[in-house]
Order: structure tokens, then C-alpha cells, then sequence
């Protein structure tokens, strides 16, 4: 038997699904402090969080983890590296949620949602909402990987300009214009929105500074729907707090959960998405029709596994 | 001289362009109120909520009305026609900000923002969003005129599929599929998502009942954007409460503005839009532009106007 280790919650119907399909392997549902199921497991599927140098110590049959997100920044890559474990992620199912909710919170900005909301909660008749629209607009996007043009995809659909912004200028996808990073400052006293979904890398920590509010217009939305370490969050609170911009929506921040009397919760024009833009009632099932895939290869002994990850470069 | 009288606020910048490009007009900017600029006005543009049989009789040198407006149910229509006054409105120009509010609100729902939104007024950061997605729904549009279509569309870059239904069943742009008003009932079980943009004619008064309520899916959308009297209140009001679906987008009512104590405020469910769905502050310049075509047609005695109502019609 082939042991594997799930340590997040599987619908029954889903692992109906995995059991009657591979009747050679025995799932267990449990939690990393499983002792006996993390010795024995030769598999594990999680979503990462529970995979430190500690318990990959204790996983001592372990062969593949797959890890059901898609930032690894935090693994003991190179622990995993020296011992030789596959290690695979759900790269590509972000793209669709995550873009659905950059589009949401753009387009409630825009068409005056938040202020629709808190007038119902008065009980109250008016029609001075201040909305305005996306058509028209230009938007830059730092970081046109798989999801940032599928933004830029559904932004065009929109009628909005969009400049796609990373290190070379090469061109992406659904970007009318490309730039480097080296030309943000050109470019930011131009755009209305400014959208990141970089990763973490040496390259993206810092990458935005306060200075760079300073040159975007007053009216402008800035969101990070990336990594929180794009930029200092104090550098941002001033930023903010000095209305250099107008809204600006964060799903990512330095330190998650953020804490309870962080100065984000209450600062006007900012919008808190605790790291959620992800979610999505489709999400496991996604991650588990990736996972079978790849569990058939592995019960073959084949080699040709989705999303294989670099432990050297991290992605 | 030909005397404009405007009813509503324009921006100096607009009013500066008028009046440099129609030297030999004199606009006035005042209420229907205005005894005299009402007597001498040979134009009057208007959103068209102070034109009434009344003021039409004090209104002696009317010769065209323009309304910056679509809906022309409440309008003198016969007065106007016996008087042989032209009249046109801004038809075309709801179809960006409406279509945007509709997809606002869709996404919103599906993303969760509601719920981020009420988590970050407790500073409480929790990721139990319930959120789901847009992609792989179905959604009627049940009148598939040029706003309709824009949302069929954008519905569909979502990943959306459209069926559109009208009187005949006849074909519309960005429609999947079509039905016509009669299969309804055969239709509202399969989908997720009820969008109206219907006018109100003696068609679409009443065409929607609680029985369709009940054959929609428990966790269905319905989005009336079109005009309240398109199902009784009373209906409304008892299907929501019967959570027979999930969740109503009203920006029309029977009866605007909506009373302080009218259950719809509170009814978990039912989100409230205060009739704004059109607004934009892209508005009015849209509408000066429309105007400004037909008043160069208007100086130079010609007959080319753009979106003249037929009375006859109302539309």
C-alpha cells in the first residue's frame, strides 16, 4: 500500500472519489502532529503551512509533497532539495478566483458598492453616490504572470488600458504595453490603477516605496494581491494616511493574520481582504483533479508530474 | 437668439463649450420653477422628472425637449405629440455604467466582498469567506436590448453562460441561447443568475410572479436593473422571506424613493440600490455630447436628430 497524508479538510464525495480510484492507497485525513501517519506517509497533500524543518524531520517515508497553494516561500526548500523529495504545488488555480476578485473590488469601487451597503444599513434614500467607471481607465500590472494577464484580459473586456510592468519590459499577454521595472517611475503619474501579484523574491521585497505613492495620481487604486513584503507596510500607512492615492486594497500584508489594532483596519480608503482572494468553494476540487492527475503518473512510476517545483529557485 | 433652458447642474467647463460652439444660443441654467426662461424656451434639456402636463402648458415656445434620461413612461407623451414637439432622450448612453454596476454587484456577491467588507468594521481577520465564483454559472437576461447585450458580453469573457429571452425569442448579441417570455418556467430551473433590464411597457408589467420565484435554484442571484413594476412587491417581498433564492439586486421599486420603513432595507438578502446604477460622473458630458450633435442639427434646421421618440411608442 501506498500511504498518503491529507491534512486539510476533503469532502466525503471527493474522497469517495480518490479511494475508488486508486484502491492500492491508503488515505489517512489527519493532521501533521499525526505522529504515526507523517512517519509512515509516503505522500503528503497539504496546504503547506505545516510543513516546517521539524516535521519534515519526522516524515520519514516521505517521497512527494504536494502542496495544495502556490507561494512556498516559507518551505525548507533546501531540506527538501538534499533529500530528493518531488515536490509539486496547484499552480493555475488562483488564476480564475483571484481575478474575479480583483475585478470585484475595482469594479464596487468604482460603481460606489461600499457606499450602496452603508446607505442600506441607514435605511437610507440618495443618489449622491459619487460612482464613476472603469471604462476608460489605465491600469498597470506588475507581474503579468498567469493571473495578471488573465486580469489584464478581463480589464480590456472592460475597456481599460493596461501596461504590464516586470523585470526585462517583455511582452505578456492581454498588456497593450509592457515596461521594466526600472520605468515605474515614468509610468505611475499616468495610470489610475496599479495591480501586483508578484510573488516573493530577492527582486519583488521593497520593490514599491513610499515615494512611488507620492508619483501615482490622488484618485488612484493601488492593490496588492501579491506578497506583503512588496513594500514596507509603514511606508504605505503614511502613504495613506497622507492621501497620496485613494484606495488602496490588500489582500497580502507583512505579518497575517493582521493584528486586531493594526492602523489598515481603520484607515480611510483602505480595504482589508484577509488573504482571500484565492478562496473559492471550487478550490479543492481543483487542487484534488491536479492531485489525481499526478498521483496516477506517481502510481506508475512515471515522471511526467504537473507543476513540479525548482527547490533552487523556489517556483 | 434660441433660448435653451437646462434643468440640472452642468459644470462650468461643459456650459464654456456650449456656449463658445453655439454663439447665437442663450442657455439657462434653472428649475422648471423659472416662469419666464420656461415661456421663452425653445429648447429644454431635462432629466425629465419636471415635465408634466402642467409645465409642458406653461412651456407656450417648446419646440423639442431633449431628456438626458431613457425611461419616458411618466412623460406627457400625447401633449407632446399633439403640440408636434420633437423630443429625443440619451438612449446608449446607460450601457457602460449600468452593465459595470451589474457586474459589481455579481462579484461582489460571489467574492465575498460584503462579508470582508463587515469583517474589517469588527478589525476581525478571519478567512471563512464562504466566497465562489462567477466562472461556470448561467445567467437570463431577460431583455437583451443594447444594455442586455453589453451584459451578455461581459458575462460571457467571465466564463459565464448567457441565455438571453424577450417577446419573440429572436436572436441578441453575446446570447448562448435564447428564449422567448413563454418559456420562462422551463428555464429559470437551470440557472443561476436572473438579470432584468426590461422597460416597463404593458408587456413587462407583471411578468414576473412569486411562482417564478419558487423555480428558481435556492441560491440563485435575481437582479431587477430595469423598472420595478416588473413583479408586485408584494411577491418579492414573500419570496425572499421564503428564502426561496439567495440573494436580490434592486436598484428599481415600485414606488422611488424607497420609504424609510420599507422591508426591503432590512431583508436578509435583498441588497438595495437607491436607482443609481446609471449614474456616473461620465454622465452628463455623455449626455452634453448627445446634445450638442442634435443642437448643430437643430441650428442648421435640419432633420438628422439622434434617438427621437416616437410618442406613439414611448420608445
Amino acid at each position: 500500500m501506498t500511504n498518503v497524508l491529507i491534512t486539510f479538510t476533503v469532502k466525503e464525495e471527493l474522497m469517495q472519489r480518490l479511494r475508488s480510484e486508486f484502491p492500492q492507497v491508503d488515505f489517512t485525513i489527519s493532521t501533521i502532529k499525526d505522529q504515526n501517519a507523517l512517519e509512515t506517509a509516503e505522500v503528503i497533500l497539504t496546504y503547506g503551512e505545516d510543513v516546517n524543518k521539524e516535521t519534515l524531520g519526522q516524515a520519514l517515508a516521505l517521497k512527494w509533497l504536494m502542496v495544495a497553494s502556490a507561494g512556498l516561500e516559507k518551505m525548507p526548500l533546501r531540506e527538501i532539495g538534499e533529500r530528493n523529495i518531488l515536490i509539486t504545488n496547484v499552480k493555475g488555480i488562483h488564476k480564475t478566483p483571484m481575478t474575479e476578485s480583483v475585478m470585484a473590488h475595482l469594479l464596487a469601487i468604482k460603481r460606489a458598492v461600499p457606499w450602496i451597503y452603508s446607505q442600506q444599513r441607514k435605511n437610507e434614500w440618495s443618489k449622491r453616490s459619487g460612482s464613476s467607471e472603469l471604462f476608460g481607465s489605465t491600469a498597470l500590472i506588475i507581474g503579468p504572470g498567469a493571473i495578471g494577464s488573465e486580469i489584464g484580459r478581463l480589464l480590456q473586456a472592460f475597456g481599460v488600458k493596461t501596461i504590464g510592468c516586470n523585470r526585462s519590459g517583455k511582452q505578456a499577454p492581454h498588456m497593450d504595453d509592457m515596461i521594466a521595472f526600472e520605468q515605474l517611475n515614468d509610468t505611475l503619474p499616468q495610470v489610475n490603477i496599479v495591480i501586483s501579484v508578484l510573488p516573493s523574491t530577492p527582486e519583488t521585497r521593497g520593490l514599491l516605496t513610499y515615494e512611488h505613492f507620492v508619483l501615482m495620481k490622488e484618485d488612484a487604486i493601488f492593490m496588492n494581491f501579491g506578497r506583503g513584503d512588496l513594500i514596507k507596510e509603514e511606508q504605505l500607512i503614511k502613504a495613506m494616511a497622507e492621501h497620496q492615492i485613494a484606495f488602496c486594497v490588500l489582500d497580502v500584508f507583512e505579518n497575517e493574520p493582521l493584528e486586531e489594532n493594526h492602523p489598515f483596519w481603520d484607515m480611510n480608503g483602505v480595504i482589508v481582504s484577509p488573504h482571500v482572494s484565492s478562496h473559492s468553494s471550487e478550490y479543492v476540487p481543483r487542487a484534488i483533479e491536479i492531485f489525481i492527475q499526478n498521483l496516477q503518473e506517481w502510481m506508475k512510476e512515471g515522471t511526467d508530474f504537473q507543476n513540479v517545483i525548482d527547490v533552487e529557485k523556489g517556483y
